[in-house]
C-alpha cells in the first residue's frame, strides 16, 4: 500500500505548527463541498440497498445530461455503471480482472495505478502524454488520468477514441480516470459508455467535494462490471454514503453553479501563481500545478507559513489547491509575495 | 455473489402490501441501534483518516472492558485489529489469504462465509457444532459464527479454544465470526486476541443497529491483518461511518443499557412465541429461531398480515427479529395468534 493521508498531522510535527492553523491546499478537493443534510437514522441502521435510487441518479447524472452529445435512444444496457466505494476501490481491482499484460500508464500520474498493476503481476511501463496516445499497437492496456493528476494535461476525445479502438481491436482496454472532470465535462468519454475495452472511472470526491464518502462509479460494459461486482462484495458503500450521493448526483442547481464558479477560480489562481513568479504548467479547474526547479523550497516556505501544498519529486512540481474565501487566497498571496527568488 | 437485500421490497410485491406497512422482523439488527449525531460536514468533505480515532476506540471496547478478562499489561502489539467496511469486507478477503485448503464451516449458518472460501477454490465441508468442534485435526481451517445465525447456538470458549489449539498447532486458523455477541460478550473470543491462528470479526451492525455504516473489525495477529489491509485498500470505510462508529465504540452508557435490555427483549419474544406454540430451539439477544415442519406456512401466514420474517429452507425454520415498541410487540402477538395449528 502507498503511503496515504496524515499528510497534515505530518507537517503539523514538522513545523510545529498546530492542526487547525493550518490552511490545506494539498488536496484537490472542492473547497465549497456539496452541502450534506441531515441523514435519517434509519439510513444509518438499515442494509444499504441496491435499489436505493444511486444508480439511477448516477445514469442521469454521467449519461443523459452530457452536454453536446447526442443519446443513441437504442443504446439501451441493463448495466452501464458500477457504483464503487471510491475509485480506489475500481483503480485496486481492474488489475485482477486480466490476466498479466502489458500496461501503458501515463507519468507523472496518480500512483495509484501504476501500484495497482504492478501489485497484480502486469508489466507496467510509465509514458507521457504524447507517447502513451501511441501505445495502442503495443500495449494491451493503457491508463490516463484526464485530466491528468498533477499535470492537469487534458487528452481530447478524439486522441482518446482513436488509442480506444486500436486497443479494442486487439482486445485490450482503456482505463481513463476522469476523477477531476465534472467541470469539464464536455471532455469526458463517458457519454460513449458503454463500450468493448472502454472503462471510464468516476468519483465523487472532487467536483462534488465528498471524499469521505467514498462514493465512484465505473462506466464499462457488463462483462466488466459483473466480474468487478462479484470481486468488491455485496454492501461495501455505506447506506448514509449512497444517500447522499443519490442527493448530490440529483442537484443540477448545486452542479450547474459550481460548473461556472470552479473555472473562475481555477483561472484566479493560475492569475495568482503568475504574478508571483510561479506561472503554472498545467491545471485543472481544482488545482494548479508549478512546475519548477525551486519546487522543493517554494513548498517548505510555503509550510513555515502553514500554507501546505503537495509537493511531487520527479518532476520537481507544486501542487495548489483551491482557497475556500477572501481570507484564505489574501493568506497565500501574502506567504507567496514573500518567496525570495 | 449472493441473493441480498431487496427482500422486503420483494414481499411487498408478492404479497400486495406497501413497503411502508410491513413489520419487517426478518433481519437481526436492534431496532434500538445507537442515536446517530449530526455528522459535521468537514467529515464528508476530507479523506477517511487512519489515525482518527476510530482505532483507539475500538482497542477500548474490545480489548479493555471486557468483563471478568484480565489483560496481560505485557501484550502490547503494534496491529491487534483492522477497521473494515462491515464485517463481509473481511469475510471475502480472508480465504484469499491461504491457498486451498479443507475448510470446516458449521451448517446451517451465515451462507456468506461458505460461498467465500468455495469461490477462492478451497475445499468446504458443512458440520454440526458438535462435530465441527472435532475438525481440529482434519480441517486446516474452521469457521464458526458464535452465537451461531440462525441456530443461536452458542459456543462455549473453552471449547472454541480446544479447537483453535489444535487448528493452530498445524499452522490452521480458526474464524469466529461473531457478529451477534456483543450482548453477551463475556462468550467472545475478543479478549484473548491476539493470538496465532485466531481470527475474530465483530461489527457494530446488529447490537449497536448500525448496518448502514458498514463498520467492522477483524481482531488477529498482524501477519493476518497486514496483507487484509494491503488487500482491502485504503479508504475502504466511509469517513462519516468512521466518525459515527467512533462515537457508539465510546458510548458505555448506552451499551450497557443496550446490554442490559437486549435480553430482556429476547426473553419477551420468546415467551411470546413459546406462548403461540412455536417455541424457539435457539436464540440470541437479537433474535430467536423456531425451527419446525409448519415453518414455511407460519412465514406465509406472517407475510399476509404484513408481518415479515427470514424463513430457511434447511432445516425448515423461521427467524424472528425483535419489535421496537409496544404496537410492534401487539400487532406480532395478535398475527401468531391467527396462525391455525
Amino acid at each position: 500500500m502507498l503511503e496515504h493521508g496524515g499528510r497534515l498531522r505530518h507537517a503539523a510535527r514538522q513545523y510545529g505548527i498546530a492542526e487547525a492553523d493550518w490552511l490545506d491546499l494539498s488536496t484537490g478537493i472542492n473547497p465549497h463541498g456539496w452541502p450534506v443534510p441531515v441523514v435519517p437514522n434509519e439510513i444509518w441502521q438499515r442494509l444499504p440497498q441496491d435499489d436505493d435510487g444511486l444508480n439511477a441518479a448516477a445514469q442521469d447524472y454521467y449519461f443523459n445530461r452530457i452536454p453536446k452529445v447526442k443519446q443513441d435512444a437504442n443504446a439501451v444496457s441493463p448495466m452501464k455503471l458500477l457504483a464503487v466505494a471510491g475509485s480506489q476501490a475500481a483503480i485496486q481491482t481492474l488489475p485482477m480482472l486480466r490476466p498479466p499484460a502489458q500496461v501503458a500508464i501515463v507519468a507523472p500520474s496518480y500512483a495509484e495505478h501504476a501500484h495497482a498493476w504492478q501489485r497484480c503481476g502486469h508489466h507496467v511501463v510509465g509514458m507521457t502524454a504524447a507517447e502513451i496516445l501511441q501505445a495502442g499497437t503495443t500495449a494491451q492496456v493503457a491508463v490516463i488520468v484526464n485530466p491528468n493528476n498533477p499535470t492537469g494535461k487534458l487528452f481530447c476525445r478524439e486522441e482518446l477514441l482513436n488509442l480506444h479502438a486500436q486497443l479494442a481491436a486487439r482486445g485490450g482496454w482503456l482505463v481513463v480516470d476522469e476523477a477531476f472532470i465534472d467541470a469539464t465535462s464536455e471532455h469526458s468519454l463517458a457519454s460513449v459508455c458503454p463500450r468493448p475495452g472502454l472503462i471510464v472511472l468516476r468519483s465523487l470526491g472532487k467536483f462534488f467535494g465528498l471524499a469521505g464518502a467514498r462514493v465512484g462509479f465505473v462506466l464499462a460494459e457488463e462483462n466488466v462490471l459483473q466480474p468487478l461486482a462479484e470481486s468488491l462484495g455485496p454492501w461495501a458503500i455505506a447506506a448514509p454514503s449512497r444517500y447522499v450521493a443519490t442527493l448530490a448526483l440529483r442537484d443540477t442547481a448545486w452542479q450547474d453553479a459550481t460548473r461556472k464558479a470552479l473555472p473562475l477560480a481555477a483561472q484566479r489562481l493560475a492569475d495568482l501563481l503568475s504574478t508571483q513568479g510561479l506561472p503554472p504548467s498545467g491545471g485543472s479547474s481544482l488545482f494548479q500545478w508549478v512546475c519548477c526547479v525551486s519546487a522543493a523550497r517554494v513548498h517548505q516556505h510555503l509550510a513555515q507559513q502553514g500554507i501546505l501544498t503537495r509537493l511531487f519529486e520527479t518532476p520537481p512540481s507544486v501542487r495548489f489547491g483551491l482557497p475556500r474565501d477572501e481570507a484564505q487566497w489574501a493568506r497565500l498571496a501574502e506567504a507567496l509575495g514573500g518567496i525570495k527568488r
